[in-house]
């Protein structure tokens, strides 16, 4: 494999994520590739926020990957800021690369390097390979996710 | 039981709020009543991001509730954005009295308001009534909660 940069998100990124997002089961049923303005005003409100980063991993200047980090302060455990990873995509060709662990690894460490002390995300139940992939990585499937849409 | 109001926390509010973080069996191995710095340290980050919002219930004049919500955009779900509650506590005295519900409700209500298209929240597997509190109020307990301590 050929090498791999880790770097924000920007405008011209957008139809690549948003493919991404929808090439994936549950993707699918949600996300709409006809009309990328609600995506185009979503990204700016992303891009204003300095809690919030949004990369992509790139190589040989394609788009290949893509997660969403999110720090929040919080009073419980001590005052620790926690971090937050949603939205991770690995495109179809470079499933079983090691990307995801690149991403998720990437992750930590700016977690670390913001000085969160707590990383969390939420899987699908349906998505039963998660379970043993985040496992692998160090974290600790000690919780329940619930949703509600609005 | 008399009136109660939710309101933005407040400084002088922080010493209630972390005993209600304590007073909780899994709060209590995490909090440290005897040098609230850490907490007030944490308040400050809290107030001046605006994404992110701790409240208190409040009855006759005594803090007896409190969450943290916090307003995520995001491209997925095309560009929806979403918010999560965190650090839900009643205080002991009030626990059956239907404040939890009214807690939630109200972090729905101002998700809604804020334009938010998902509520999502963990709960550590071990609050076993936690599941069915949730599910009544519309939730779906739909994620698995992976967590890492950095």
């Amino acid at each position: 494999m050929t090498d791999l940069e880790i770097r924000p998100a920007t405008h011209a990124d957008i139809p690549a994520i948003v493919q991404m997002l929808a090439d994936d089961p549950l993707g699918a049923q949600r996300e709409s590739l006809d009309d990328l303005t609600p995506y185009t005003a979503a990204f700016e409100r992303l891009a204003s926020d300095p809690h919030n980063h949004i990369v992509v991993a790139v190589r040989e200047g394609r788009v290949v990957g893509t997660l969403q980090l999110t720090i929040i302060p919080g009073l419980s455990r001590r005052g620790a800021t926690r971090s937050i990873i949603e939205g991770v995509r690995v495109h179809a060709d470079e499933r079983g690369s090691g990307l995801g662990t690149q991403l998720i690894e990437w992750a930590i460490e700016e977690s670390r390097r913001l000085q969160c002390r707590l990383v969390q995300l939420t899987s699908d139940a349906s998505r039963t390979d998660a379970r043993r992939f985040y496992e692998r990585l160090g974290f600790e499937a000690s919780h329940v996710g619930f949703k509600m849409a609005l």
